[in-house]
């Protein structure tokens, strides 16, 4: 893909600008020509499910993914009911959002059982499969920084994402690969061009060293240590075609006006993933 | 092993009470019935070397290992061949303090290029492993959790760290088992067990969820999510009968009297690690 094609597959994460609300984000995506947007549940009720959907269509923006699903582990059968219940409801937001994809957040250790919590997960995710089906809509597993595992998710490595995939064996399920996740890991390209149909997303930002915090101090592109512009191309080569989104926690980038970052984020983008300096 | 045995192999490393010298960590696991302390070197040198091994001639207290070598990535030869002249000391240190093992941080990414950054640290452990056949001591390679990867640590995997050792093919290099570091490894069973006689090291403490720091945010054994008895008996079952230190970097924990850590040190241990309550 040439730069030029590979700029219409830009995609903006709405959590990168959290001052906007969805119907800013789309706004904005057209404004600054970026032609996707990765919206947040949250941000989706509060503008509403269809007047966001009207936006979509007014404004030709489209929608890259819908996060988040996930968080299955619970401690009771009536509380793991209830969050698959959640994820039908996620999966229809994003059928009526007109994305195919639900990123998830598969959910921390309970009761100090690993081995129960991923089986949690995996029975989780089996439930959805056929309602998911239905609708056309995906799910994206997407492996965690093992930072998150005791809280967010005991899908920690992407080894273990790509794993359960393939086990979980339907055309429903995939990984999303976010560099800030995986980028240490010594397999993270062999890993990328094994995915083949089961690579449904990649998401780019930037690690920085030491990071301020954790959860909210990811770097902008080009701040931090990762190879983006490798990783980038590891992941077309895998035969990824499809959007790249930009999803940046970080307290500072979210203390800056909206229209500053995205063009921040196009400048970067282009220079740190793209390579074109 | 049982229980009485077990407690003899309890070793306190010495960054668990921050405010305690190195005569004070002597000194206190005499005083507590603790048969082996981990130093660094840092200390060390601020009570002298000589002083430091007369102490522990005298309180017969053992030095389970010597924290730490390693850093090896740097960006001119002329700074890589420091690090290396660095790692020669720690393994002096560590003869004379009568522990056959130096614990490696390995160090973290240079210029973005983590396989160069690799490299770095295989060439480094290379090229002391004649120096530390020659006095008798062994090098840890210390897989680190991969939230270090960028400033700390490139081998942030277990899996990695455990193929690094292997590869270097020499009975001085071994494997240092933290479980803050590989606790969330879908794999950390099978690669404890499948490290043999490169099984150099077990530390404990716990992972908080989420960690209020990830550097100096660490539990006592107990208040976090590890399945520490399970990870202690797979470390046992695969063969490794040394010592078992006890590290936590906690600014709260440092802030305690030293004591009355020791204290609920051991009570911890005795319920948490080995199951005993």
């Amino acid at each position: 893909m040439n730069v030029v094609e590979e700029m219409r597959l830009l995609s903006l994460n709405q959590a990168t600008i959290q001052t906007w609300s969805a119907r800013d984000a789309i706004e904005g995506c057209a404004r600054h020509g970026v032609g996707y947007v990765g919206l947040w549940r949250d941000k989706v009720q509060e503008a509403g499910l269809a007047a966001t959907r009207r936006l979509l269509d007014e404004t030709g923006v489209r929608v890259s993914s819908l996060c988040r699903g996930g968080f299955f582990p619970a401690p009771t059968i009536s509380e793991r009911a209830e969050r698959i219940e959640d994820n039908r409801r996620a999966i229809d937001e994003a059928a009526e959002l007109g994305t195919d994809l639900v990123v998830l957040v598969c959910g921390g250790v309970v009761d100090r059982d690993m081995p129960g919590s991923r089986q949690m997960v995996a029975d989780g995710i089996a439930a959805l499969i056929p309602y998911a089906a239905e609708r056309g809509v995906r799910l994206g597993i997407e492996p965690l920084h093992p930072v998150f595992a005791g809280d967010r998710s005991v899908i920690a490595g992407f080894g273990e994402a790509a794993a359960l995939a393939e086990r979980l064996a339907s055309p429903q399920v995939g990984v999303v690969v976010d560099v800030y996740h995986v980028w240490w890991d010594v397999h993270v390209h062999e890993l990328m061009r094994g995915l083949g149909e089961r690579f449904f997303a990649f998401h780019v930002n930037d690690w920085l060293a030491p990071p301020p915090d954790v959860l909210l101090g990811r770097g902008m592109m080009g701040d931090g240590v990762i190879d983006l512009h490798g990783l980038h191309a590891t992941a077309r080569a895998s035969g990824y075609m499809g959007p790249v989104e930009v999803e940046i926690f970080n307290r500072d980038i979210w203390s800056q006006p909206g229209d500053e970052v995205m063009a921040l984020m196009l400048e970067r983008y282009r220079a740190h993933v793209l390579g074109e300096r």
